[in-house]
């Protein structure tokens, strides 16, 4: 085996990035080594590549960036049980202290001193990744790497849509961005109906048609809550989803969501959002639901089922395949808004 | 208007029942009068043709029996709002005190004084029923009106299904006459995975396929639990949904789940059941429900919600279609096993 | 039985009210009459006998008003079952509709067409008031009749303090008007610990220590957060009960709330309030509850069996006993801030 | 530090135990090593002293036994992070694998492959006890010795009184041995009432009365269900908790609880029961639920918050107090019926 790989570095604190070969990770007793098969370009990527101001508060280069991915176990270390060399694996890069009471009480989803890789050490922009095992999910074969490689971004929407009864209810799509995009193709798989998806761009609202929404909306020149407000029975939708993190959007799922229902917030908004909270969650009686990450490891489980049993339509999603030496094409496809989910494949791409 | 009505008549405490002409019910002011456009014969209605034990201490005849159905309204009395003539509906049959504990606790499917219409007073095997305005259904004219008449028993099955988590959850089916079969469509429609149904009867096992199950097994020859342990992640099914009633079917559900699943009986015992509380219940942490009913009227909406938006496919179901006349037809063919659902049409058939 | 009574009208659109001899109200089929034994003053009526914005916007003069009270009925209407002459009861006075999606699926308590006694029709302070029977609650003898009278705001503390888990868990009351007081005698009664009291207001943190809380804070001087996170083990209590409805307290209940805990609101801001989404709510996984009125009927039966059993102690609620006549002094000294909970009662007070 | 302890040993596969010195255990780099304070004896200890069939099949001797303690961390393990000599602390000794799905999914309570310390490997009953650092719940100093002794039985009690809804609730607790005594305690303190104890046995029903039951039943006498229909609202309790593990108790559970209730199982029957599942389970719209150990570790801090802040009074429980060598006057105390909990002291009796 080489000792040297190829692996995309945010290098300095400016803007942009370099392919570098760099030595393979050693891996610790704990961890394995995953050789990367396909990894997929997150709006975090974004943030690191063109280097914003989150960014260059949270982070310190050097470091390889890149959290979504999927490959092979080439490698475990001695005290690894129930994972081997071959196994076909995809990874929770959100790494849990352990030890505070969220970690130890389920919810290490929202643990208190978490560490992403990725972002605070090594991610997976890189022909090898080094993992500890107990973030490792083992996946069946079946599932095609294109979409093993966004279970990240895919189990935020499940996480979001799975946080309440989803079957047979009404469902508002708020943002349909590639999250967004995947909660439809979630709900549609879950038994929602009907689906209203809201989305500005008219790009992404033929991908909401393509991935399985009953009603695209424009906000811009639809009569949103009229429109859903006599299309559903309870006075708005069951769950109003979230996923923009604009201040419009944010509003927009107040709106449409019946009284007694759910809103549940992934979508980020830069700055504090006003609310009518009298009129708006308290006589409505609203539950809101803030969503962070994705349910370790439940979520991962719904994803694997889900997936396994081949519900899930998503290739409408994926605009963009590139090797990685191209990634500065995807990353000016993305901030253009031209690709929803770019994949990024360090071996080059498979079967091309 | 007519004064009488052709109706399907449980004349005396003994087997058969015949086709009278008898009165149109008059309704009271908060009643509504229904003309029937289809019906379908339940397991119940067997027992009370055939006149079993159950049948005998619990019914009074003369009864106009049935209770699955769909209809028109075609008048309201004098205190009924937001219904009117014309209106496309189905009912709710228990009819339900409305006094008790559970009745004002949004428990009234368990309500401890019950009636049940069809059983304990007239049903709808007849050209025109009377219902309570409170136990009506409005239903969407998109509602192809051989599913709406069967929303009694496939409330059963939405119930059941999802009387916990289902989307991204494996699922076992025990028992596949016709409320374990739409327990599979609907499990289906709500991105459970893998479903496996489980039953004795070939031609039963056959419409299980079609209805949607993964893995159809049959216990006589299957080793069910080895299959099942084998392709799912927790040691068992995530939930266990009985509909056969038979010992046998019950000792399945309990072995086939995983320690921390849950066990749905709808299926009903006619004798008490031993079972291993402290090996398939306590040391497993299962969650034990009994499901009766429908949740009124949460089932009904979600009910609406799946076929309002074409969710579900319930065709392979309706084995047979028969004018109210040929009752004894459809009575037979289902004590023989040969047919999964009747349909009756008190007006003949439409489009025939 | 005489055919006049006595009562408090909201006469005319400007501030006050008037005790009037008026008929005594008829019933219909389905009412019961009660006589008033004693009733109590909410926020509400303060803005009604005071005429602010809301008040002249949502009523109708003249009005009898007065929502909170118990007594003994007098007389059924011909359709009442389970009710009787005699009997000791209160009553919700928010009157569902019956017919909206929330009225039929458990969620009357969000109605979406309710009507208000007390507010939109005649009330309670009188010696008579009228009700349909089937938001009469019937109550144990054992039950004194000063904690019956506050049944309706009772009800607000018992629905938000038992909205999710509370035994075994620490709770933060922002805000100790009655309702708060209230809510830390049933946490304390429900097994809450540490239960954090914060109130600006020194009378009421004095109240709010005699109804049991483990720790009382006064925001004007206290480090409110520091102190909580250092007593609570979760980064934060587990449940953020908001009853101030104050911009500062809404702030509050964000900031005190440990990662993956509950904020419930029932404090109702006059104006929008601005969050910081990102931050308190989703980073946070918080789930935030709009809290209205009182589960129909689960909240009055749990409020019964805390009460039949002795579970909670009111007593320091009870700042002033007034007959209904003094009812100008009781609304002062509401305003004046100087009294917690005032009872009145329409025929003198008993034993006094 | 002695490089010896001393330690009671199921030194043979035969009745009896012997005191023994024995190595004072050396830990990983993940243990901590704990000084034993104060233990208790529990009924699996009984079957591993007096080795009855169960024992036999399970236990490879010679093994130290005990399973309820606390005490102070002696020394802790390189890897240690989080807990330091000196700490006050006690220990789930449930030695959970980390790998299955219920371990990886929040459910590690019932995971597949776990290891009991005290049982499968060394446990408490000695002067000092090696545990995993995962494992180990750091106490408040306020605690009594005595109370964190038997967290581990306290635990089951919580687990089983708050696995649903309580505060507000009529609670049945059928069987009243240590942990059915607790859990009428903890359900006093979580607000529910009325709590009816049903046990044949008078010194127990005694002990029901002081730790707080509302009404203590007699089986062999009291005529149990019309008691209880005639003082509960919803046609029995709400939550029918069941201890005894015998089939009459297990039978009285089913009997109590109203329709749409649940039945908590926690007690263990010897051999299969036979349930009347149509009547009992089916038609009353009940959930069973199956209680397994101990949540790791909501369970746990959930005891924290009750004893920390004195919620929970247990001393009437404690009827031996013996040091260690005396351990055989204990056994054979609780083998006749004399004695509830006994507890153990390695050092001899605090303040003794």
């Amino acid at each position: 085996m080489a000792t040297t790989m190829r692996a995309l570095v945010k290098v300095r604190p400016v803007p942009g990035a370099e392919l570098q070969a760099v030595p393979i990770p050693e891996i610790g007793p704990g961890d394995v080594l995953v050789r990367v098969q396909a990894a997929a370009v997150c709006g975090t990527d974004l943030h690191i590549y063109y280097w914003d101001e989150w960014a260059s508060k949270r982070m310190h280069p050097p470091v390889i960036f890149g959290h979504e991915f999927c490959g092979f176990i080439e490698q475990v270390g001695e005290d690894v049980r129930n994972l081997a060399p071959g196994d076909f694996v995809s990874a929770e890069m959100h790494i849990a202290c352990g030890h505070c009471y969220q970690c130890r009480t389920g919810q290490a989803h929202i643990c208190r001193s978490v560490k992403i890789l990725g972002v605070d050490d090594h991610g997976c922009f890189a022909e090898f990744v080094r993992i500890p095992a107990s973030n490792i999910l083992k996946l069946d074969a079946a599932i095609p790497p294109d979409y093993a490689a966004v279970l990240d971004p895919l189990g935020n929407a499940v996480h979001t849509v799975l946080a309440g009864p989803i079957a047979g209810c009404s469902v508002g799509v708020v943002g349909c961005g590639p999250i967004g995009l995947m909660a439809i193709a979630v709900a549609r798989a879950s038994g929602a109906g009907p689906i209203f998806a809201v989305e500005v761009n008219a790009n992404r609202r033929q991908l909401a048609q393509a991935m399985g929404a009953d009603v695209v909306l424009d906000p811009s020149t639809d009569s949103i809550e009229g429109i859903i407000l006599e299309r559903t029975v309870g006075g708005g939708v069951d769950a109003a989803l979230e996923f923009s993190g604009h201040p419009n959007g944010v509003h927009t799922a107040f709106q449409i969501v019946r009284p007694g229902g759910r809103v549940s917030l992934l979508g980020i908004p830069p700055r504090p959002v006003e609310l009518d909270l009298t009129r708006d969650v308290i006589f409505k009686g609203l539950t809101v639901q803030g969503i962070n990450g994705r349910r370790m490891y439940e979520t991962w489980y719904q994803m694997r089922s889900l997936l396994s049993q081949n519900r899930l339509h998503l290739e409408p999603l994926f605009t963009d395949r590139l090797p990685l030496e191209e990634f500065a094409v995807g990353m000016e496809r993305l901030r253009a808004g031209q690709a929803s989910k770019v994949l990024l494949y360090p071996s080059g791409r498979p079967n091309a």
